[in-house]
């Protein structure tokens, strides 16, 4: 393995050990001392990738939005959608995009990094301005109000859900989406829309496959 | 005023500065040192109600699951909506309210004190399951998933909109419930529930008012 692959992959298996750290732990609790017993480094080894939890932290939260997965569809709020159970899917399976969320929470993080709930509403109000200009919602419907709302709920559900025995994300967005659609699109918008929870491994899978790259890296 | 009036002041006034500490900190940052300096007591003042972090923890969410200001309504959802808006409104003027929530999304005071969302979703299930029994929903509406998906979504809210510098709470869960509602219930019930965001005021203001007992109870 190459001198520049190996130090990627290290870099990412720091990266993911902080987030599951961050998860487990919450921020204040969370220190760079115990980061180096998991992730078994030297102190030197870790400092050359990060040199304090404050910027473990940022880059955690530096990749919370993502688009991976979504492609163009005929509607855009199948855009939309697809997006919401992308991340109901890969949350639960990638420790950095969950930590992103502990992270936004946890009022010390907040305090010195912000949230990334700016950028979401930013990325859905986008997506459901486009879909209101080719007609897809309802006439009365703010996107900036149904964005703020939705990266509340789909936010709420994630927290909830992985304090429950059997809470499956996936399942769980999609029941809230079958929810809210009926008030946010047209009957013959709805009919069109595919809400299930199976959806995303597909898109996913689509995304990731020979000939796109890799992600996430893979952990050395 | 009399010693033990005085006294379940002072277990108050200590419970809500711990309240918003554990908001402005969050749990594990947050000391007893901190809270003497905040409430202005001796230790052994402060020792006489509460002995530690943890049983200030307890006593803050014991407190988290409140019905104070829903009365009997002639439509079980209406009683539903009520216990939203109610709690949207109090949230944000009750740092003990929205500790418990802070307390819930922190993965140390979860670990040692659960959350309180499971109690909320019986309560939610039970007021759901009778509005079912009175043809108030639905026919496929599941009790127990709307439950937990709306105080999922519920609290995302809360925790979305703290962080908005113009964020009305009052404001969001109505508009939320807006959204939901024509999913759950049937448009003849829907014509009939106020969602305003100003309906929680009145309610509380009638539980509160001469003739009711003082709410919060102040414990002993």
């Amino acid at each position: 393995m190459a001198r520049q692959e190996r130090a990627i992959r290290t870099r990412r298996a720091i990266l993911e050990g902080a987030a599951r750290m961050f998860n487990e732990l919450g921020y204040e609790a969370s220190t760079i001392g115990m980061l180096i017993e998991r992730v078994q480094l030297t102190r030197g080894g870790l400092y050359f990738h990060f040199t304090s939890k404050e910027q473990l932290a940022r880059a955690v939260l530096d990749e919370a939005v993502t688009r991976e997965g979504v492609v163009p569809q005929a509607l855009k709020m199948q855009e939309w959608v697809d997006l919401a159970l992308l991340l109901a899917y890969r949350v639960p399976r990638e420790p950095v995009l969950s930590a992103s969320i502990q992270l936004s929470v946890d009022p010390k993080a907040r305090s010195l990094f912000g949230t990334r709930w700016p950028d979401w509403m930013a990325v859905s109000t986008q997506l459901l301005t486009e879909a209101k200009e080719r007609g897809e919602l309802h006439f009365h419907i703010e996107p900036a109000q149904v964005a703020r709302l939705v990266v509340g709920a789909w936010t709420g559900v994630q927290l909830v859900t992985v304090t429950l025995p059997e809470g499956n994300l996936s399942e769980e967005v999609s029941a809230l989406f079958a929810l809210l659609l009926p008030s946010i699109v047209p009957p013959e918008v709805l009919a069109k829309l595919d809400t299930s929870p199976y959806r995303a491994e597909h898109l996913l899978a689509a995304a990731r496959s020979a000939d796109a790259p890799p992600v996430p890296v893979a952990p050395s």
